[in-house]
């Protein structure tokens, strides 16, 4: 198995998703149409923004993440192509729980779901990286991350859970930490070094 | 004709196609809008992922057959050019008769239609890999299939009509086994070695 | 400006819009759920199925041909750019079209409509071959069409604007030409060297 | 972090943003299905067409400037990654304000809507190549743009904010400024040389 196609398949997908995201935000339904609608209407709009920021930036990392944990690796066998198929069922589905926060807001429900569906993305995510990682998948000469970096991964696969099941009462500051998990991630410099690790 | 360009052309609409997908999810449609009423309407949406995971995991094998059959292809004649548009009509297809079932529920003809959409993407794709094998267009080295793959294909050739028949009276009973013909040909080992063969 | 990356790029631009042609099959909207209105909603949305095949058999013969003039092309400049980028602004419209006739079926105006976009496409792929031509694009030893060719070409040139005419009256008849038009230029042999030429 | 795969990344937001316009542009919701409903139908739709045109117009020239900055461009380091993913995610948000200018055409608030998002794509194209410039990314023999360039482009960074404000009084205005914009950049011959400069 051609290990370019399949960065190439995955990038496909990847990109899609990203690009579909935009569907969620609702556009304004106006019975009468003038421009004080349209404007009451953006903004309404415009306030479920941070779901699709949230989403955007989120595949972004896996999609980053994803790039820096195949230039590790030398080939690619049948485990790690369905755990990779796993991972962009789950990016693939994103659009959806995005586009139902931001048609309804962040309710309870619909921000625990979102959450479920983003500690989804994370558990595939480490799978893959998991299996790769056991099946000697990787080039030799590969380093593996600092202890830093294990702390900080696993830092990250706990808090998303705990967020979910804080979304169940506090829905807004759910969502509002899915958003800063997303921003801590993109930080610069060292942070990289860290995702690059497996 | 460029094998790469065929291939590069083909994983586009594959990507496409599988991320497409989720937007036969019905998103709620709410009356009311609270917690409860989100809730019972997510459930309800939730209750239609097995077609969007059924058509997502069959394109995916799809796609992973048709990879490790263009990696025997040396060239590409103008048949394989049409009969690979025709399998490409078929993937870019099946959006909707998942979006349909999604919508409604497994109903007899909605089951019925969605299976006969799996056939035929069942039967391009075997006219194209048979055009392949017979007009002499894979490299030399390439050996064929052993009697069990044929044995397994054969199977798999017979079973989705039966399926989709049998969806007429039990609707459920029929998607069930599109989605367990899915999973079985995305079990690891044998099966891979079994799917690259033509 | 790179060839190979204008290529990847149109090749997206490409799959994209022959996936995106699904969404304007129109998912039976039916107020009473049972087999019998889904059966009598997706044979009615089955009839709108010539639209999205031809369609898609038109998007891919451009892609097809696009493929093969870039073959013969050295190198790419400004205009041969603005000039592909006007292709791509038809190829990307064309499921507006397509979902049109979808949705209403072969009406005078809307099958009128689909033939002006299709004359369009014609039209803006032969600005686009004919400046590679003239602009001397080409690599040097790429032979041009025959008279045969030239003259398969200009008949298709003159068929699609009649058709569209035509569809003011005979909408149904106009949107059977335009899919016989489609048919033929996929057949194989002769017909795709005759592409092949500029 | 490879080039390369930045680009093919980024090709696939844009490829896949540009084509996804044309869902902006409305199909006629038709009460009654005859052949006038559907002519005034389409010929209000057409009346939309603007909008769609501008912003492919103007997603295919911060493609062009997107190929002709990387092209400039030696290595990639995680700040350029992260405005580059900024710069997408202004390009993936696009086809939202198109289609509600699409859908309920130029009203003040509106057509003010869609010059914010295109100033933002400005502002975050002019950070990346800022970044990348002093940065020292470029490769070594790279020219700097002439003095031209920078009028030229200084000249395009102060006119969409200025159409974006007049938006707010004459929209129709603001939405003729957006378009002859993106056709001024797509003019031939020494503007892309000054495109091609950062």
């Amino acid at each position: 198995m051609n290990k370019a196609r399949v960065e190439s398949f995955s990038d496909g997908v990847f990109a899609f998703a990203i690009t579909l995201l935009v569907l969620g935000v609702p556009i304004p339904d106006l019975v009468i149409v003038n421009d004080q609608q349209i404007r009451i209407g953006l903004v309404k709009s415009l306030h479920q923004l941070l779901p699709f920021i949230t989403s955007f930036a989120t595949i972004g990392i896996i999609w980053l993440n994803h790039h820096a944990m195949f230039h590790t690796v030398a080939r690619v066998d049948h485990g790690a192509l369905i755990l990779n198929l796993l991972l962009l069922l789950v990016v693939s589905f994103i659009p959806f729980p995005t586009a139902v926060l931001g048609r309804y807001g962040a309710l309870p429900f619909s921000a625990f779901f979102y959450g479920c569906v983003l500690t989804a993305l994370g558990t595939t995510y480490s799978l893959l990286s998991f299996y790769i990682l056991k099946s000697g998948l990787r080039r030799e000469e590969t380093p593996n991350g600092s202890s830093w970096d294990r702390l900080r991964n696993a830092l990250g696969a706990a808090i998303y859970p705990i967020a979910t099941v804080l979304s169940l009462r506090h829905p807004r500051v759910g969502v509002t930490i899915y958003f800063l998990l997303a921003a801590f991630y993109l930080l610069p410099a060292r942070s990289f070094a860290i995702n690059r690790a497996v």
